[in-house]
C-alpha cells in the first residue's frame, strides 16, 4: 500500500508544549496513523519560547494546530513568576514536587484537549506525560491518567453516547534515554524542539528540565543536536 | 458568638455563572462559613448579560471575584454559536443530550477551580450542578463528579501531599423547586441572576432554561423577582 492510501486511525488532538516528551509523541500519533491536531497552550509562562518550538514542531510534522490562551492569574508556581528562582538541578530533592508544579496544569490542558476533540470528532487525546524522571509531578502518573479516563467517560457526551475519547499516554512509563531513542527513530526534529524553564537563546545548561534532558541524551548514547546548533 | 466573631470554614472557590444554581451555592458557602472567591468564565459564551450578573451576584454577596477569559474556538455548542438556535422548551426530548452542550465545559471549569484553589490553598471548591431537570447534562451527574474526585486526588499536589481539595456538590441531588425554596431561605437576590440562554433585556420565556427556572419558582410557589421586576 502506497504512503498515500494509508488507512487514517482518525483524528487525534495532541497536547503540544515543544518540548521532546510531547514532540515525541506527536511524531507516533502520526506513525499510528492518525489526523493529528496539536493543541498549544499560552497559559503566560516564563517565556514565550515553548510556544514558538511547539508551532515549528507541528509545521514539521505537518499538522494543524491551535493555540490557546488561558489567564491562570492566580500563579502558584516557578513557571509563572519571573520573580522567582526555577530550581536547579543540583539542589532539589528527587522526592519533592519542584516549584515548577503548576497547579492542576495537565488536568486544565487534558480537559480542553477533551473539549476540542468531542468538537471534531476526534478518538483520541495524546499525552506525552511520563513518570519517571519527572516523578515529581502528580499529573504525570498513571494512577492520575487511570482516574481522568472515568471522569471523562462518565462527564462527556462522547462518553456517554459513544465509545468516548481514549486518552493516551504512549510515554507514560518510559525514561528520558528510551524517550530520546523512540524520538530519533521517529525522526524528531529535536534541533526545533525546547526544554529549558528559561527562556533565552541557548538552554541554561542548569535547570530541572535541562538536566533531564542532558541525563537521556547522555544515557542513550546520542548528542543534542540543539545544544549542537547552538553551540 | 457574634457574625464578626464567626469562625471561618477556611477558603474555598465558587464556580459563578450568574445563574439561578450557582447564585444559590455561593451563599450556601458562605453561610457554612466559607471564604469565598468567586470564579467567573468568559468562554465567549452567546452573551455577556450572564457574566454581569455574576458579578453583581458576587458583588452583591460581598465575595471576591474572578474573571477568567478562555478561548474555545472549536466550538460544538450552539450556546458558543450565535448562527446556531437555542432549543425550545417545547421541542426537545428529555432524554437527548441537548444542543448547548458545550464539549468538557465542567471538566474545564472544574480543573481551573482546582488550580486556583490550590494556589490559594483553598479548602474546597463548590459547583451548583444538580442532576435533576437538566439531566442531559452528563457533566451534571453524580457518578462524573465521583470519579472526578478521584482525578483531582491523583493529580494535584495538595491530594498528594495533603489532604486535598473537596469538590462540593450540595444541589446534586435537588430540583429547580427545591432549589429556589433554599435560595430564598439564604437571601439570594434571584433578581440580580441571569438564567436565559438568550441575551436581551428580559429573559426570552421559551428556552429550554427559561422553561426550568419557570417551572422551579411555580413548583415552589413563589414569583421569580427578575421577571415581575422587568414587567
Amino acid at each position: 500500500m502506497s504512503r498515500k492510501n494509508k488507512i487514517s486511525a482518525g483524528k487525534a488532538v495532541v497536547l503540544l508544549s515543544g518540548g521532546l516528551d510531547s514532540s515525541t509523541t506527536l511524531y507516533l500519533a502520526k506513525k499510528q496513523g492518525f489526523d493529528c491536531y496539536c493543541l498549544i497552550f499560552d497559559y503566560a509562562q516564563r517565556h514565550k519560547k515553548e510556544i514558538e518550538s511547539a508551532r515549528s514542531v507541528a509545521r514539521s510534522a505537518r499538522c494543524k494546530y491551535t493555540v490557546v490562551r488561558i489567564s491562570l492569574p492566580w500563579g502558584g508556581s516557578s513557571l509563572l513568576d519571573v520573580h522567582r528562582n526555577v530550581p536547579l538541578a543540583s539542589d532539589r530533592s528527587e522526592k519533592s514536587i519542584p516549584s515548577t508544579y503548576v497547579p492542576a496544569r495537565n488536568i486544565i490542558f487534558l480537559s480542553s484537549a477533551l473539549s476540542y476533540a468531542e468538537a471534531i470528532n476526534a478518538k483520541a487525546v495524546f499525552i506525552g506525560a511520563h513518570a519517571q524522571d519527572y516523578s515529581g509531578y502528580p499529573d504525570c502518573r498513571p494512577e492520575f491518567y487511570r482516574a481522568f479516563r472515568k471522569a471523562a467517560a462518565h462527564g462527556t457526551k462522547s462518553g456517554v453516547e459513544k465509545k468516548g475519547i481514549e486518552i493516551k499516554t504512549p510515554l507514560i512509563m518510559k525514561n528520558k534515554a528510551e524517550i530520546v531513542r523512540l524520538g530519533v527513530s521517529l525522526g524528531v526534529p529535536f534541533e526545533l524542539t525546547w526544554s529549558c524553564y528559561k527562556g533565552g537563546l541557548k538552554p541554561c545548561g542548569k535547570c530541572d528540565s535541562c538536566y533531564y534532558r542532558a541525563k537521556g541524551f547522555k544515557e542513550a548514547g546520542m548528542i543534542d543536536p540543539l545544544i549542537r546548533s547552538r553551540k
